[in-house]
């Protein structure tokens, strides 16, 4: 029997049994819209933990804390601040996120080796160890506060993003939940982003690994907002077995549903970062299929959705296709002109080598949506992929020249 | 003695002797800004000729047809339109580039291959050979004419670019000249744009290759203002020997005054792009110094000059370093965060890895000024490299949310 899914009506990080959390203004954000800007993830049974970080050679202090921590596959809290990315900020930093995992242990009652921190924000600034503390000391954990901690790890995210989905296979039932924050500073490998997925499911700790890998490489690794890769990406998902099921483990019975449910929450969760882009008021979604080789199509993929040609091409509506072309010319895939046919909108505007230019009122009226997909069909061989981003608008530019300031 | 090389007052391509140029208004662009979009450039004597072209696998049929006439090393004339790329047009294209070579050829009284062609505008138009063959009727050849020609390649660019120097050697006397076109679609390995130089020196064909892409490795190749690689790059080197030198040849008595010159029109060109890019307000200088090679050092400069929060932070005038400081972390090339120092606007902003946030101010008020440089020493090892490229604004993104309909 086939497993099913079901996405959980307002479902949150804290929808799988035995998640708590917790959120409160510390006042880090001099402005923080959400009024929300440091929050705590806690679960009542330690969990087995995978994560994946940045791959910026600049990693920031609580990226390299939780690293160390995470060598025991277990955590059981963590703590994310907005407003201060605490790196490029030398040994105080380290200190000062080291401080900050141990006062929430201490709070809550768990070994510090336990807490995973993560911190968005301007870099080069110290972490404001006070607001921390106060701020800390402060936060009072529920179940429902799962809505909290996506609305205070937010930046110039204008909306929270987070889902939960139920898991049933067989007799047995667990759920997944997820949040992100994303806005800027984001793209392939690891797309700059914080993520936490929680589930209740017992999963064993390998297997956890290899399933966030497999999830990232198809949701959070096909994202781009600007190119930029930052120095605190963190991507963490903690499994606190709640659910009491037999262990999901690599061929096991519930592995291929167990996969399904964290791919559909890691899709949901980057389609979430995409849409929600700085400045952006289109989703973009590109897929590249009969590419060479998978790596091609990815890399075709993702930087057609990274173009800020095409970006701006789709923003003011005009179904300029020569710029996708130019992209995967660009991005070193293998391509011939002869076979290559691209659709913007399901509008065919390239077939074989050659332009459909009557085509070209029906896509500008389908690039009017607010979901613009671009398919390039490259008829090369049966490497296949998708990426999500989205336009690029002037707002973009509004947001990041005053960033700091 | 060293030998001197000075600007030439209002230089241009056809500033060293016996290169003529006209232009016209063929009608090609709907709106041709400078009055004309159709120009040609000819050597009284047939030339020894180099050339370097867009990397990017779409290769449009003007790139295809230069490609084979100048398997020869030989050339006569360039012609340019603006305002119709003629890429992506399959056989039609190539037909209708080579039609054009062989017009211009009879009108002149040449041979068809010794006939460079090369377009600049929109992907996916046909070539509008009416229009074409009656423009290159009316063209008239003059020796002032090379700033007609900078006028009539321009697309979006707002100024033309053009330039040229004498260069005197023991007794020997010749002068190199350049013109480009830039604006948009402009990214490293050999930054999307049309570039034509000219000399009057008698140059050995083997030197000019390695010279010309001795000088696109440190000019334009290191040029980047939105990440986007063309379909129609062309850079040509035209020498036609009618200074009456001997041959400048590898390690020969001219070749470093040859080469000195020819950096220097490559890189004042490159700068002028830059300064030029489609919506830009500053021109950004990124040098990165004491990386682990030079390899690493080009990969940094590139990298920083290319990322949107690097761009709009100046744009914003906002000393945001940490932005630079990631960049150069995603880049690939190795960084030692606690080595680093890193100065904007001649400011020094971070030093040994720690943040100097007191001099922001200044920094700032530097950021004001419409050339911008940004050091970053990794004080690794002794590689070091200059990229160039210019801010992100909002009217970027109306240039290119429209540039098609």
């Amino acid at each position: 029997m086939k497993a099913r899914i079901d996405f959980i009506a307002s479902g949150g990080v804290t929808s799988p049994a035995g998640f708590y959390a917790g959120a409160t203004y510390a006042g880090i954000k001099k402005k923080a819209v959400t009024g929300l800007d440091l929050a705590i993830l806690y679960s009542e049974m330690p969990c087995a933990a995978a994560a994946l970080f940045t791959t910026n050679k600049i990693k920031a202090a609580p990226v390299l804390l939780s690293q160390e921590h995470l060598k025991t596959e277990r955590a059981a809290a963590v703590i994310v601040n907005s407003g201060c990315a605490n790196a490029c900020t030398g040994a105080q930093g380290l200190a000062d996120a080291r401080e900050t995992a141990s006062i929430v242990a201490t709070n809550i009652g768990i070994n510090t080796e336990d807490v995973v921190v993560a911190s968005t924000g301007v870099i080069g600034q110290p972490l404001p160890m006070g607001l921390m503390k106060a701020g800390i000391g402060r936060i009072v954990l529920s179940r429902e506060a799962g809505h909290d901690f996506a609305k205070a790890i937010m930046t110039t995210d204008t909306v929270p993003k987070e889902t939960a989905v139920t898991v049933r296979d067989g007799g047995v039932s667990f759920s997944i939940g997820g949040v992100a924050k994303g806005a800027g500073m984001i793209h392939p490998n690891l797309a700059t982003m914080l993520a936490f997925v929680t589930t209740d499911a017992v999963v064993e700790p390998d297997f956890l690994k290899t399933a966030l890998r497999e999830a990232a490489d198809i949701s959070f690794d096909m994202l781009s907002i600007d190119g930029d890769t930052s120095t605190n990406d963190t991507l963490l998902l903690m499994a606190n077995g709640k659910a009491g099921n037999a262990p999901v483990s690599a061929g096991g019975d519930l592995a291929s549903a167990f996969q399904q449910a964290l791919n559909e929450v890691c899709i949901y969760l980057a389609k979430a970062i995409a849409r929600d882009g700085e400045g952006a008021t289109k989703l973009i979604e590109v897929t590249v299929s009969g590419a060479a080789s998978l790596a091609d199509a990815r890399l075709a993929a993702r930087t057609v959705v990274s173009s800020p040609l095409v970006k701006t091409a789709v923003h003011g509506g005009d179904p300029n296709w020569g710029r996708v072309i130019a992209a995967v010319g660009r991005s070193g895939a293998a391509i011939e002109e002869a076979k290559t046919d691209l659709y913007i909108g399901n509008i065919c505007l390239f077939k074989a080598g050659r332009p459909l230019n009557d085509n070209q009122e029906k896509a500008a009226a389908a690039l009017k949506k607010s979901e613009i997909p671009i398919e390039v069909r490259l008829n090369l061989d049966e490497g296949t992929a998708t990426a999500w981003g989205c336009d690029l608008s002037a707002e973009y530019v509004a947001i990041n020249s005053e960033y700091m300031t």
